[in-house]
């Protein structure tokens, strides 16, 4: 069955572990949330840093709290040439093996030795929803989008959990590509594509 | 018919009129040829400019040569952020209405009132190869990309010119929203696409 969701473009940010918070900010910091995003309990703060590679910077990137227990930073391909690394494509949580980076602060640098993805596009969606939709936990679907810029986004996982609230979740390459903003709607399709 | 085109990806870019190019460099200048383009007979040039707005600027955007009647700028959706305006997607040659912007060269500033675009995706294709998959000048076609940021691109414009070399070109955020690089094989899909 298809439906439609609306889209949430990340822009670049990271994920601190309450380690690496405290090298970059100081002992017992507390992040600031300065605003909710979609997904419950997740916040932007008002803290940023500085990533940094011997080929390029990129200042004022976006922490997200609250704290993880690994240190996970997410940015597009557009960034990973900026900064002259190549990020692997990889879902959240999935840092083996990727590049690492070094992370500038109030305080002092980090140096993490892995940690950098480019997010794979997935579809957040709620039980009750996946319920309704016919969809599972880890199935592939396709998304279909409008306009002069359509196209077709293959390979979209879907993930399912009781606290998600429904969105697909896109990066700012991917949403630029398309011509998508924040809360546009796009059609899912769970049946195979033909084509000719 | 379906068939198979290498990728070509413009990076930020920009073609001068001759009277801009003598205000930015001198008069009688004249660009220094530094890489051949694909297309015949255009040529990427040493030459670049500083493109400036109030709210943020690009160094170093090249220019490509030899010089067209009118000055016109092709970024990317992503360059418009950084830059705060609202480039239209448009073909080339296209620039009624579109942003101005100023230009920052070793002589001095040009301002032009308009002239940024961001370039629709188009296939170039040379008459030999149209008449052997037999399509036409200004058809809409589809094209279809694999791996795990695997896409289909919809509503592609056909070109057809006896000097085209037969590629199909998009800008960074596309490439690299679909992990595209400068020369792979993608699929082009002239057939309509049947969504379930």
């Amino acid at each position: 069955m298809n439906f439609f969701v609306p889209v949430g473009i990340s822009n670049r940010h990271l994920h601190l572990s309450k380690e690496d918070l405290a090298k970059l900010f100081g002992e017992n910091y507390s992040l600031t949330p300065i605003k909710d995003l979609t997904q419950k309990g997740q916040f932007a703060a008002k803290e940023t840093v500085s990533l940094q590679t011997p080929k390029g910077e990129l200042p004022n990137v976006r922490i997200l709290g609250p704290t993880r227990p690994e240190t996970q930073i997410e940015i597009s391909m557009t960034d990973g040439f900026k900064l002259g690394i190549q990020a692997p494509i990889r879902e959240s949580g999935q840092i083996q093996g990727s590049p690492g980076i070094t992370m500038k602060g109030p305080l002092g640098s980090v140096v993490i030795n892995q940690g950098v993805i480019i997010a794979s596009r997935h579809i957040h969606i709620d039980e009750a929803d996946a319920k309704k939709y016919n969809v599972t936990n880890g199935q592939i679907v396709a998304v279909s989008t409008d306009g002069p810029r359509g196209m077709i986004f293959k390979n979209v996982v879907i993930r399912v959990r009781h606290d998600f609230v429904t969105d697909f979740h896109i990066d700012t390459d991917e949403a630029n590509a398309a011509g998508l903003k924040n809360g546009d709607q796009v059609k899912v399709i769970t049946e195979e594509i033909h084509i000719p």
